[in-house]
C-alpha cells in the first residue's frame, strides 16, 4: 500500500518535470526569464510585487501569472500596475489545489504576452510545503519570509528555503512591535541554505524594493545564478 | 491524462474517509473528543495552546498531537505543559506531505494516552489549503487566522473557512501597527461561514484566551455542534 502511494507520487514528479522542461523552452525560445514566487499566505508576495513594479524597471518588461485557489483579488491589485497580469486558478480539482504544477503553467501558457516580455514573476498559492515540490519550468525562485510568522520558519519547512536563490524577510517595519529575534531568522536561514541571497524588506515602508528591483533586474539579465 | 488524475485524487479521499471513520469509532471507545486545529504557518496556533494548556482546564484532560513536515519544535514548546505531547512527522513521502490524513493519524493512535485524556488536540501542518480537504476522524475544527495575513484570506482559501467550527483571529495585540481593518476580516468570514463561532485573540496579551479555554471545554462536554 505505502509503496504504491509513493510510486504514483514519484511517477507525478517525473511528469511534471518533463512538463517543467517543456515549459522551460517554450520561455527561452522567447527568451523571457522566469520566476517562482513563493511564501506562506499573507507574507506579503502580492503587496511586495506593488512596489516593486509601481514604477518600470529599466529596460525590462516584466509580465505576471497570479496563481490562486479561486479568485483575481492578487490580479485586480496588480491591474493598476500597467504591466500585463495572467491568473490561473487551482480550484478546478477536488479542494483546489495547494500549489501550481508544470501542467497548470502549460496551460497557461497561450495566454502569456511572451513575445511583449522578459522577464516573467509567477506568484505561486501560498504555502510552504507543495509549491517547492514541483517546478514549473522557472530560471529562479524566491521567497517571501514576514517576521510575523516566528523566527522557526526554515527549520520547519526547510525544502522550500532550500530551493531558492533569494530569501525576502518581508514586513521589517513591525519588529518594533513583535518578540522576534531577527538573527535568529538568519541563522536559521543560513543553516538551511547558506547560499541564499537575503533582502531586508518592508513592503509598506519601501525598505528593500530598490534592492529587490535590482535583484529583479539581474536576474532578467540572467546576472543570477541558476539554481542547483 | 486529466480523468486519471481526478480519478486517483477521488479515490485517495475515499480512503482517507474511510480511515477516519475508523479513527473516529476509535476515539468515542475511549471516549476522547478530538479537535484539528489548523491554519497558516505562523499564525499562532502553538503560542495559543501554550497559553490556552498553560493551567488544567476544569474536569478536561487534554493531549496534543503534533504535526509538522519535521523536526520536534513545537512539541518541544508544548513539553513544560504537563500534557501528553505526541509527534507525528510527514516527510517520510517525497518533500514531506503537506497536510495530515487520517492514515497518518492512525500511525499514531497506539502512541496516544487515549485512556487518560477526554480532548485530543491536533495541531496539523501550518497550510490553508490541504488540511481542510482530508477528515482524520474529528469531532470539530478550529482555524487560527492572524490579523497579519491580511483580510482577504477567507475568501482566497474558502474550503478552510467554511469547514471549521471555529476561527480564532490571533494577534489582536498587533492591530495598532497593521494597515488592517478586522471588520472587513469578520465580514468576508460571514461571507464563507456565517455559522462559525469567533474568538477575538492574541496569544501575546491572553486576550480571548480565557474564551477559548470555554470553547475546548464545552468541545469536551460535546456541548459544540457537529461538524455539517
Amino acid at each position: 500500500m505505502h509503496r504504491t502511494r509513493v510510486r504514483i507520487v514519484e511517477d507525478a514528479l517525473d511528469a511534471n518535470n518533463t512538463i517543467a522542461a517543456a515549459n522551460r523552452a517554450d520561455f527561452d525560445r522567447h527568451d523571457v526569464t522566469v520566476l517562482n514566487l513563493m511564501s506562506a499566505p499573507g507574507a506579503g508576495k502580492t503587496s511586495l510585487l506593488e512596489r516593486a513594479l509601481a514604477e518600470p524597471i529599466d529596460g525590462v518588461r516584466v509580465g505576471v501569472l497570479e496563481g490562486d485557489v479561486q479568485g483575481s483579488l492578487d490580479a485586480d491589485r496588480l491591474a493598476s500596475l500597467h504591466v500585463p497580469v495572467t491568473q490561473l486558478n487551482t480550484d478546478s480539482g477536488f479542494g483546489g489545489e495547494c500549489h501550481l504544477d508544470a501542467n497548470m503553467v502549460r496551460s497557461a501558457l497561450s495566454e502569456l504576452p511572451l513575445a511583449e516580455i522578459d522577464l516573467l514573476v509567477i506568484e505561486n498559492v501560498g504555502n510552504l510545503v507543495c509549491p517547492a515540490e514541483f517546478r514549473v519550468g522557472e530560471d529562479a525562485r524566491a521567497m517571501v519570509c514576514s517576521v510575523t510568522e516566528g523566527e522557526d520558519k526554515p527549520l520547519k519547512y526547510p525544502l522550500m528555503f532550500r530551493t531558492c536563490e533569494l530569501v525576502v524577510v518581508n514586513k521589517l517595519d513591525l519588529l518594533p512591535h513583535l518578540e522576534f529575534d531577527l538573527d535568529t531568522l538568519l541563522h536559521h536561514i543560513d543553516a538551511v541554505n547558506p547560499a541564499a541571497e537575503r533582502i531586508l524588506a518592508s513592503a509598506r515602508t519601501g525598505e528593500g524594493v530598490e534592492e529587490l528591483r535590482g535583484w529583479l533586474r539581474a536576474l532578467a539579465e540572467r546576472r543570477v545564478r541558476a539554481p542547483a
